[in-house]
């Protein structure tokens, strides 16, 4: 036996194996974020300094899912307007809208996206602060804003977005933090929530397979999410079209009575975010609308169980902070994605028709 | 032969016959939006007294929908930040953004929306100017607004809303019209709209059903706008859903390329609004993507023609200001969802599960 036969060169990774790899490194990526501490003390200090009419939040995909979650984080840290701004209106349309008093936070993995850098651009030309949030601290994006948190989150190879969105949430709820002076204890809770994170991967990733064999014809589905949990459906939506090729929507609670609940139907699952907090009644109103509707219901989130009903239920542990519940609600969809592209013959790493930077307008 | 016999009573309307009856009053239904003038100017006043740092737009479902459109209406024409506000930041979690520079515009056709009065309530409490747009101007949200404009639409009795959304992007093109001290040149164009409108209802309605008849059995969609148009695709999507029971999601250009692009298959059928302005070519070329992978493509709005390949083409007249396309571009939808809600026997005035007033939360 030759030693190159005793260690074997390894082969291509298995489909999907490496985003499974990526979504358990979501831990340690996590504490790549929180050492980097003066990155993080430079931005907090463009925000302080402005003191913005509002925080304009720009990114596609699963950074505009993220960027849902921001909306949440600067409003109910410092109390701060946030929006998910228009791209097309400064971008296409060139509106020309006051962005003077403004901080822009631009959210990318790659840093390359065309029409963010753009914006940023833009934006800067026109008086706004700009800090750009990407894992790529020598992109164009990082180029073109006044300041970059790097997410730190380590290479990201599998096309779908795991960790890099998990490190996109945690880096939003360290600025808001920043912006109202709580930064440390931000960053306490999120080193917690690394552990818990930890800790529900190996249970979590038995539990999935099963539920996915039930799934593998499912053709539609909705994700249904409010408040902080909306960027959570959002996400796990996209995962699932993407990977699974599902035509997931994500819906807040209300949504879904203004007009979707009409198209459920048995054969029309649903998948709900239930966390302990605000919005929860209304996510436990719109599951008991779906089951009246006949579809089966998946609970998960850390209130999964006050989901009268649910066919089958994901629970994560409560962080310390209600805000942060989203870094560990989208683990459950990311490993049920994983699971579902498997048992449907999909490679998770390469979905069809789709790139690691998307260069598209 | 009695008298009776010789005229008889009317019976029940038949299925979707309320809904298309609506939509073919469009145009009067205008009108009588451009005739609430003092009531016009008395909105209007509100905004530029205020000058506000932004407009906060709230509503759910087609409401929603629109809001989408006076994120445009008001960057492209008095050039100021409008945003569709989060409705939970301030109704369930009780953050205390700073309101009192704003201007809230709530929208709602009943006008009886319990968290859409509750959150104009709370954010006059705080110090908002805010404007009611509601079809009942008695309505518990004109009670709560500082002034109220009428959409005027007349009764709407079929639950999927129609000329209420019109009216609706009407009365936001007006609202942003007057901020900019443009008010009788809007006013004049939607004139031109309703004209416009009502000349091409009947070719449509005679085009639709033949296509309907192709999409029987079709479970899922991507509607696809962008920039003005995007309020297009959500509420052309909302139709379908409602009416038609198919799961149809409204995606920007961009959204699709981020993702949702990997679940399309020929079976997969994406409807595209493409309209006559800066925002053009991202559709195009999404229609393209979508091509690329295999799917049926219908091409509407006033340059459907420049969608390459398109299987079917609802194409709509050229408004005198590009602004007001999307009153146009909506009504092949509507058109269409009552066309394919008849194919597959539903009752488009009465879907399952919906009623005209929703009281969830």
């Amino acid at each position: 036996m030759t030693p190159a036969a005793a260690a074997p060169e390894p082969g291509p990774p298995s489909p999907g194996e490496v985003f499974v790899a990526e979504i358990r490194d979501q831990p340690e990526a996590l504490r790549r974020l929180l050492a980097q501490k003066s990155e993080l003390m430079a931005a907090c200090r463009v925000l302080v300094e402005r003191r913005p009419t509002m925080v304009r939040l720009v990114g596609h995909g699963s950074s505009d899912a993220a960027a849902s979650y921001g909306v949440y984080a600067f409003g109910l840290l410092p109390a701060w307007t946030a929006i998910r701004d228009s791209i097309s209106l400064t971008v296409y349309y060139d509106a020309q809208v006051d962005l003077s008093t403004s901080v822009v936070v631009a959210l990318s993995q790659s840093g390359a996206t065309p029409d963010v850098v753009e914006y940023v651009e833009r934006a800067r030309a026109r008086g706004a602060a700009t800090v750009a949030v990407t894992n790529d601290p020598d992109s164009d994006l990082a180029q073109a804003a006044d300041v970059t948190l790097p997410l730190a989150a380590g290479p990201e190879r599998a096309v779908a977005a795991s960790k890099t969105y998990v490190n996109q949430l945690a880096a939003l709820a360290l600025l808001a933090g920043g912006a109202a002076g709580r930064e440390r204890e931000i960053a306490e809770a999120i080193r917690r929530v690394a552990e818990l994170m930890e800790e529900m991967l190996d249970p979590l990733k038995r539990a999935v397979p099963a539920i996915a064999t039930t799934f593998a014809y499912v053709a539609r589905m909705y994700v249904i999410g409010r408040g902080i949990e909306f960027a959570t459906a959002r996400e796990i939506a996209l995962k699932l079209t993407e990977t699974c090729r599902v035509a997931a929507e994500p819906l807040t609670a209300t949504d879904l009575a203004h007009g979707p609940v009409a198209a459920l139907d048995p054969l029309f699952p649903v998948w709900t975010i239930a966390s302990r907090d605000e919005a929860l009644p209304a996510v436990v109103d719109a599951a008991a609308r779906v089951r009246e509707a006949g579809a089966t219901v998946v609970a998960s989130g850390n209130a999964a169980s006050e989901v009268v009903d649910a066919a089958y239920e994901l629970p994560v542990p409560e962080p310390p902070i209600p805000l942060l519940a989203p870094l560990l609600s989208v683990v459950p969809g990311q490993l049920f994605s994983a699971a579902l592209a498997r048992v449907k013959g999909l490679d998770a790493d390469n979905p069809a028709r789709l790139s690691k930077v998307t260069r598209a307008r």
